[in-house]
Order: structure tokens, then C-alpha cells, then sequence
């Protein structure tokens, strides 16, 4: 299953994210090491492994085959000691990630990378105590990143051009879709994206035009399913017959603006939360959180299989 | 297929967006009657059937059998007599619509339904000439309508509740899914949603963060696969652990809301549809669009029947 070559990758930290990406690199042919300060790291992380091995899109790795390159190493230094690549997933803590990041540009050798799940800081910030933090960069993974494609690559101005080939080559290869932000900027890109559909699907359901569920409904059975398959300036391009986006913002650029400043505003206060809290209760507050979260990764695995299958037919 | 009564579905304009209603109430077992000033229009109804029938989502109809239940009716008062449901789908121009409902209302049966797929307009406006628009509705697909299951229903004041429910029925029946708008407004939900993401989109693209290429692929690779298993407030239900949605709300939603004001408020100038244009260029300029919306329509059915059968597995 792997394109790259097998390395020692240290996953720092065991939550939901860090177990998404041991078992992403296990299955991707990396010897793992796990440093977690969980007191029951070590049977925690061999049942997620072999809980998220059968999820993997495309895989059926046998769980008892990953588990063998798999070492939980509780002494952090010992840990990175001969990683080729570190990632961390700490909490979003600026002052603990800087001085962990401190403490790995001691202890790791000169050629590790140094990558960073955080998905609010910039890896300026993170190397600030190091003395040479060139090897630092943010891979921000999509939850759960055993699942989703999506790695988003920040660099910073003091980034070796090398490390950070060589993160982008790591990522491939261990099955992401690695893409790399030409400069830095707050919350990246796919959570800003998320944010702005978050905030007009708000402004919709506080102006009574559909609820939460009926909300969700819209989505999935029409720009959710458009969105798996191409992205929106694809759509974008198709959406209004030939002619395509020239078309668009050409001749329809001025009505495109207007439907921005109709857009809306909603104020996150005390009976809008409760009326998003109430209507999300009547949608999904029967269920069950893990059975949903199962779900969810079961289709996104089913989708992206069918569209790779898809692809390659 | 059908899940319906078999009805008399009379068709008006025959472009992309007729055409796939066409076929897919054709597939659903209704007689349809297609009224269109197209001169070539009956050869044109009946290639465009045998090339969207195999696109039809869970469904392989014979073409040669659909097409047994086509009439083409060039005199609108002859295409809509007997007629149990009309779907116009004519240019977005008002007075047009206007005149085009003002005949309908004279000259369709007192039960037949009169649905437009305008993606404007409210059933108030078209209906403003007629004696009795209460049968008046919009029924706005999702391009390309036998393949996307979303349908946006507006209803006016004066709209029959009865006719409402026969219009969710009938498009249920017909394969869809109908959401209901609870009250007008400008551009339905999909397209606002839509465009509220493709502000930001333009604004990062703008700014230099990522490339048009580089945003579709992010979008592909996390959000739209989420969003075509899950809307956007159960997967922010299930983004944040355990707590759910009501953390979220509660104890970050200061930090949602000031997100919210770092978003970008993009300007179309004509710099920026030069380099949208050039971006995509390269992104997509290199590929036919009728193979690209062929690809598009391919792997769209692709999710939705994979989506479908994980889903009754």
C-alpha cells in the first residue's frame, strides 16, 4: 500500500486525532512510536489501532500485521531519538506547543521534521523558542485524518524548501492529499470555507427558513454531493452552461456581489444557541455520538472508495 | 421505480434543466408532454432521453421503453390539457413568466399543478397576472434534476396547502427529495450556501493563499466529502468531540463569531476575474466542458448510489 519509503514516524499525543494518524502511517508501512502522557497509552492506542484499521478507504490491512511496527515510547526524548518525522498533537496551547517544540529541536536529529496537526497556529509561532526552527511546519489533518484526505501545509518564512518537500513527499505517501498554502492566514483554508457555509446556514435556520435538519437535508442532496466530486470553482464553471466562468463573472459578476451583500450576519446570542441547540436535538439528538461518528467515517470511506473506483474504471 | 400514481406531467422548455426533468419523470413511470419553441425539438427530447436514461441514479431503464411515454406538443393550451402537473422551465424574465402563468392558469384543469424551476423568482411574482395562482409553486432543482435529489419548494400566502402537499408528493414520488421553504427569500438556500462559500473561495484565491486548482482540491479532499454524507450542523455536531454541538456553542461560540468577521468581503474587480480566469485556465481550461459536466454527472451518481447502498446494507 505504500509509495514512500517506510519511516520512523513519532505521533505525539493519543486522542482521536493522534490515533487517526497512527494508524494511517502503520498502514502506510512506518514503524510508529506513540508518546502520549495518557496513563493507559499502551492498550488505548493497540484497541483504536485495530478499531480504525477496517476503516481505512481502499485498505483491509490486518490490524495484528500493523500492531507489530507499532511502540509506545513514554519518554518524549526517547522517542524522537532516530524519528525521521514527528507529529504532534497536543492541545491548542501556544505556550506547551512552544516549549514541546523546543524540547524536539533538542532531541531530534537535524533531518527530522517536525509537523504540527494544530489547526489555529501559525508555525512562526511555534518554533518562536527554537534555535533553528526551519524543520517546523503545521500538517493540519481533516478529523478523522485516517479517513479524510485532506493535509493542509504551512510553511513559514524560515522553512527549509527541503523539509518542506520532504513533508509534502511523506504526506503522499502515506495516502493524504497534501496541499500547501502559499502563505500563511488564520484558521487555514477549509475551515474558513466551512465557517462562511456555517454562518449563512445559521443566518437561514434564525430567519425561520429551514431548520437545522431540513438544513443539513439541502446540503447533502445537492452541494455536498456536487463538492465530493468537484470543487466549487469547477462547479462553478459548469453551473451556468457554456460560456462557463467567463461567462459568470463577466456578465453576471455584479448580480454574483449583490448576492454577497444579501448574505447574512447572524449574532451567536443566547436564543439563537438555544434554538440551534433545540432543532439539532429534534435532528440527531436521538442518536447515539459514537454511532454517529461511525457513520459518518463509514460513508466518507464508502464515498471515497466509489470515486476512486470511479476514477480508475 | 415509481413510488407514485403514474401522472400526466406536462414539461415546458426544452434546455438542460427540461431535459432532465424529462427523464426523470419518464423514469418514474409518468407520461410526459414536452412544450417547447425549439424547432427541432422532438428529435432533440428524444436523443437527450437515450443519453441521460443511463445516468439515472440507481436506475437503468430502457430508453426505447421512457420513450413510449413521450408526446411532444408544440400548442401550449393542447400540451397542458389533462395535464395533472405543469414544470416550466423557461428563461429567468418576469413578464415572460408572468404571461406564460397567466395562459397556464386559463388554460390547465382547476387541480393541475403549476410548478416553475426558476431559480429567482417567488411564486407571488409569477402568479401576479392570474385569477387564482394558489396552485402557483416553485420547484427548484439542482442541475442536472434526474441526477441531484434536491428540490427547493416555495410556497406563497396564498398558496393551497393541499397543492403544497400534492407538489412534495408528487416530486417525492418522482425521486426527489423536496425541502420545503418554511418562508421566502432571495435565491432559496442552496445558492446562498453556495455562494456564501464561494465568496471565501474567491477572497483566498484573491489574496494568494491558494490557487483555484489548489481550493477545489482542498474542498474535494475534506468538506465536500464530508458534506455529501453529512449537512453542515451535524458534521460541526460531531467535529468538536464529545459535547457536541452545544460545546461548540457555548463555550466557543465567541471564537465562531469573531472567525466570522475575519472572512473576506472580495471585490470583482476586473483583476480579479483575470486571475480567476487565468487560474482556471489552467485548472480546467485543457478539458471539453461537455466531457467535464459528463464527468461531473458520472461520479455524482457514483456517491449518490454508493451513498444509497451503504445506507440500506
Amino acid at each position: 500500500m505504500s509509495t514512500t519509503t517506510p519511516r520512523v514516524v513519532t505521533v505525539i499525543g493519543a486522542g482521536t486525532i493522534g490515533l487517526g494518524w497512527v494508524t494511517l502511517f502503520l498502514a502506510h508501512g512506518h514503524r510508529v512510536r506513540v508518546n502520549s502522557t495518557r496513563p493507559d497509552v499502551e492498550p488505548s492506542v493497540r484497541e483504536a489501532v485495530r478499531l480504525l484499521a477496517p476503516g481505512l478507504p481502499g485498505a483491509h490491512p490486518d490490524p495484528a500485521e500493523l500492531l507489530e511496527r507499532l511502540e509506545v515510547v513514554p519518554d518524549l526524548e526517547r522517542a524522537v531519538d532516530g524519528a525521521d518525522v514527528v507529529q504532534e498533537n497536543t492541545p491548542e496551547n501556544l505556550e506547551l506547543k512552544q516549549e514541546l517544540f523546543a524540547r524536539l529541536g533538542k532531541a531530534a536529529a537535524p533531518h527530522t521534521l517536525l509537523l504540527s496537526s494544530t489547526s489555529t497556529l501559525l508555525p512562526e509561532a511555534l518554533g518562536a523558542r527554537m534555535a533553528d526552527p526551519s524543520r517546523v511546519l503545521v500538517g493540519h489533518p481533516f478529523n478523522p485524518p485516517h479517513v479524510v484526505p485532506l493535509v493542509e501545509v504551512v510553511a513559514a518564512a524560515h522553512t527549509d524548501p527541503a523539509a518542506l518537500q520532504s513533508t509534502v513527499d511523506f504526506y503522499r505517501g502515506s495516502g493524504k492529499v497534501p496541499i500547501v498554502l502559499r502563505k500563511p492566514i488564520a484558521a487555514f483554508v477549509a475551515n474558513r470555507l466551512q465557517s462562511a457555509l456555517l454562518q449563512e446556514s445559521i443566518h437561514l435556520v434564525r430567519e425561520g427558513v429551514v431548520t437545522v435538519e431540513e438544513l443539513d437535508a439541502v446540503v447533502t442532496n445537492s452541494i455536498g454531493l456536487r463538492w465530493a466530486t468537484m470543487g466549487p470553482f469547477q462547479s462553478f464553471h459548469l453551473g451556468g452552461g457554456l460560456g462557463g466562468l467567463r461567462k459568470w463573472l463577466t456578465t453576471l459578476g455584479a448580480g454574483l456581489q449583490k448576492g454577497w451583500e444579501g448574505l447574512g450576519r447572524p449574532v451567536l446570542d443566547e436564543d439563537t444557541i438555544e434554538l440551534l441547540l433545540a432543532q439539532a436535538d429534534d435532528a440527531f439528538g436521538a442518536h447515539r455520538y459514537d454511532e454517529l461518528v461511525a457513520r459518518r467515517d463509514r460513508l466518507q470511506r464508502t464515498v471515497l472508495e466509489a470515486l476512486r473506483d470511479a476514477e480508475t474504471s
